[in-house]
């Protein structure tokens, strides 16, 4: 069995669970089938395996270098990104007339989890580029779609968002880099920016740095922030990359993971290249002049579901490592069996290390679960997709951020001592998904977003909505599961009220206090929704995989919802410690 | 202020709260006065910051190297060691007839906190000699004292431990190493010891290793385990170490973190060196045949302790960077604060920092009160005390080796991007602490121990004792503090009946199925109750520090003993999941 992810349960969550067939009634994909789909899952688990895999060791260990002017990276990522290009599926979910495959993005999502999975670092090149590619495509106008998106769907050119500064990371309304009109439609751009992942490297043509910054004369905030396309190397007039624009590489980040992805530094307009003989670096606008923050969150919104899903990914490989383990790992007996002359058991045998790895499985099929269920809604004509896909994005990043992170920490200690060193995969799988309650939004961030903005806005829609679907699938549940029902009406009842009581105070501060004990609560009620669901969709049948899923749905009503008991008491008496905390007692 | 360790905390702990002064009136200590105490706290906070801290990244970076059959360690720990011995606090605690300061372990815990909150590595080799040296000191006879432990205690031997084998590490009943007599009154071993902190380096004249094995004809198990005194470099007839004894450094583990410290695999008697011309390694027996276990438990229960103090060191000095690193960081205005023309403030004043570094407040000041609760214990003359610590040594490991290692997550937290590079120090504080859950027994080990041993040994006398000790200190509390009180009261009460619950079924594998969660319970009670202590402590006292201490006990009480709600709830109704589990279905 692979221990990258598990096509059975892939298979399971995808035709038991979501009918991803039945999109192929829709016109947008009538030329699809589930043999269609299978073949492109098919072949992702083959690259993955053959082309990625290999080398996630080796990334982590032999990070880039930038050395006269130039960032090496390990020679494979270039030869899995090539593989990764030819299958197509950097444009999977895009329109076929823009050299797309069309596919439903439930299925692209689930291929890219084969390839965050088997090597995070290298897959961050593409999922950068794709998230460039989205953003162009809905707001770009049709020049630049000529001359830059198709070029990166083909893989010649790769894409990063440039937001964070120095000195404004989740404060975005504190960027400072400016942009001066040219006088012949560009601009030229003068600032830094930080934490620029796919920054600078030789592994495209060239990079389009999407950048956000300020023209001169914009109103301070988040108001006065406008998108530009910024080429590493501009294009000549055969759209053929030439001459260097002013965007130089100041230096590489090293971080505790994600060693493998260039992590850079930017200076723009420094002066070190003066772009067709003047000072700046070229930009080219994308849509109006202050609207680059909403174009932004296009791709932010793209990118936190990916950092889910990369979450995910990196929880499920961990656990899927950690069960092979302890299936061979022979070491012990069971607390009780003391014989000292029985021979000793595979560590699976010992209560606590179930534990570990049963929780595990409730946090990365649950999370996959979540993150699928999210894809599709982005596949779905239906009114209300987007609306619950807005709702639910701060919990598809966050919740997976935390939970499968729990399950790299437990993979690690099943594989005890052993688990702790660098021999094994597991602690860099850990260190790499730390990343992922930070960046694309910290998980306070996320937290914020959901109490203070996704519950509130249209007047609570998205949360009534929310809760409304979740009450249709309790109705749905069988006899047998009416116990998990009861539990998740419960919880979904409280969740409610916790809202009302919170914002009927009138005291945002102490709401927005309390917002990740907020955020804690409704991740947890709805990955218990997320176990409901394929409980639901396992009833009735029988055989080992689907006992699995009603064990693991049955340990997360009986062990994890009770956890949102606390939190929703915190939320429910409107608790005021932090929010009026003196920080020099700290 | 000190980033490493609060000296004010320290203060309060040892003079306002456990009135260590007292001490000096038992005789053992008479010597000694606070301005001795002072002194060597002093003394040690100085060489923490001017020989072991500066060396922290640089020993994280470049690991040792094993080559040319020697191990070659960076010599920043050379000299580290050096001032260390100078300052006598190798033997600290010991009697002055050994060489030893004859201070209280309350003070000796103390001062060595400084060290391993400064460097993790470095200072692992002092703690591992005198774990040998207090081992040696109980149990071996007075010529071996003589020749092994007066050097260690000089520092000019070093001491580790060897129990784990490759296919033994939890379970010690299945070391195979063995040892056959000599004829001479001596014994020759053969086999593997794995994780051997220490294990090989050239910083000390000789190793003295200390051994578990088998002699040939012993009973399977642990009573067929007995403890030897196994050299590096045999003495010669003068006292000093020349001849090579058959261990041999087969080679060295990368871990994670904890990277300054060399971690071996040795090979005892494979026949590189033939000592005396014989085969085997040369062993001393340490007291008698088939004791060595409950021998080895005399040090692992010493280095238990001295874990969850390096875990609890580890995590403070990360809540001090975040503190200081928070104060510093301007980003942003707290949410509800939207003027973007108003100036950015310092990122303490964020809701969602202070909640991080708050709770790292409780978990890192919790974990020093009851370590330092711990260390006192070893000082008294009650008879009460080492049933107390006994009870409490598992809960003392593992509860600072779960949390403070959250306020290390935490610390990354509060930095954003900048705590996951390796440019800040707080991703090495992670990575070092999260071997604590892991060695000296797993936290399943701990739970295991707890749960199986402590609470049930003497008819649950350690549990009783316990419990009342913590009823004396809720009959204390002022009016001011009655809510805590009951509080800890009701925690306390339930956690006797669940205990009572689970052991009345008389089904010990459902009981200990839940091992965890009954461990993570008590833990979180024993915390709350340190915190009571504390605010008594601070009762009636002005000034933001104590201001401090009661807003640390108020957040605990309030936002985590509510915690042990679900978990106890769980224990209470014997859930029978984990000890049915089939785990083909994982």
């Amino acid at each position: 069995m692979s221990r990258i992810l598990s096509a059975r349960d892939l298979e399971f969550l995808l035709y038991e669970w979501l009918d991803v067939e039945a999109l192929t009634k829709r016109s947008r994909f009538a030329e699809h089938s589930r043999e269609t789909f299978d073949a492109v899952l098919e072949v992702s688990a083959r690259i993955a395996e053959r082309e990625f895999a290999g080398h996630n060791r080796k990334g982590d260990l032999q990070e880039p270098t930038f050395d006269g002017g130039r960032v090496t990276v390990i020679p494979e990522v270039e030869s899995a990104l090539r593989a990764f290009h030819e299958s197509g599926l950097l444009g999977g979910a895009l329109d076929e007339e823009i050299g797309g495959l069309q596919l439903p993005h439930v299925i692209t999502r689930s291929c890219f989890a084969w390839f965050q999975a088997a090597n995070i670092a290298t897959s961050a090149y593409p999922m950068l580029t794709m998230a460039t590619v989205n953003l162009l495509l809905a707001y770009a106008g049709q020049e630049h779609v000529d001359a830059f998106v198709r070029p990166m769907v083909e893989g010649r050119f790769t894409g990063t968002m440039c937001l964070s500064e120095p000195q404004a990371g989740s404060s975005l309304s504190d960027v400072t880099t400016r942009a001066v009109p040219a006088g012949d439609g560009t601009y030229r751009l003068h600032g830094s920016k930080m934490w620029i992942s796919g920054g600078d490297h030789e592994l495209s043509e060239t990079i389009v740095h999407l950048v956000l910054a300020r023209v001169a004369g914009a109103p301070a905030g988040v108001k006065g922030l406008s998108l530009f396309i910024v080429l590493k190397h501009l294009l000549g007039p055969d759209g053929a990359p030439g001459e260097r624009n002013d965007v130089v590489l100041v230096g590489l980040n090293h971080k505790m993971g994600f060693r493998g992805t260039t992590n850079a530094v930017l200076s723009f307009g420094d002066g070190t290249h003066a772009p067709r003989g003047a000072a700046g670096a070229v930009g080219y606008l994308v849509g109006e002049e202050g609207r680059g923050l909403a174009y932004m969150f296009h791709m932010m919104n793209e990118a936190r579901i990916g950092v889910g899903a990369g979450a995910v990914a990196l929880g499920y490989t961990g656990y899927l490592h950690a069960l092979a383990y302890a299936r061979e790992r022979v070491q012990g007996r069971p607390p009780g069996d003391k014989d000292p002359s029985a021979p000793p058991v595979p560590i699976v045998r010992h209560p606590d290390v179930r534990r570990m790895l049963l929780a595990s499985k409730t946090y990365v099929e649950g999370g996959l679960a979540l993150i699928l269920y999210a894809a599709k809604l982005l596949d779905e004509d239906s009114p209300d997709a987007p609306l619950l896909l807005d709702v639910l994005t701060p919990i598809v990043k966050a919740w997976p951020s935390q939970w499968c992170l729990k399950a790299n920490d437990y993979a690690i200690q099943v594989h005890g001592g052993y688990g702790y060193t660098r021999e094994y995969p597991v602690e860099q799988f850990y260190r790499d998904n730390r990343l992922n309650p930070i960046h694309e939004g910290t998980d306070g961030i996320q937290a914020l977003d959901l109490l203070g903005r996704k519950v509130t806005m249209d007047g609570g829609a998205g949360l009534s909505l929310l809760l409304r679907t979740m009450g249709e699938t309790t109705s749905r549940a069988p006899r047998e599961l009416s116990g998990m029902a009861r539990a998740l009406d419960a919880a979904r009842g409280r969740l409610a009220e916790v809202t009302r009581t919170l914002w009927a105070s009138g005291d945002p501060r102490t709401a927005l206090a309390n917002a990740t004990a907020y955020l804690d609560a409704a991740g947890h009620i709805v990955v218990a929704w997320m176990w409901l669901e394929q409980a639901i969709a396992a009833h009735g049948k029988r055989g080992a995989f689907y006992d699995g899923k009603r064990l693991a749905a049955t340990y997360f009503f009986d062990h994890e919802l009770p956890r949102t008991g606390p939190w929703l008491d915190l939320l429910a008496r409107g608790d005021t410690l932090l929010a009026d905390l003196d920080d020099d007692l700290l």
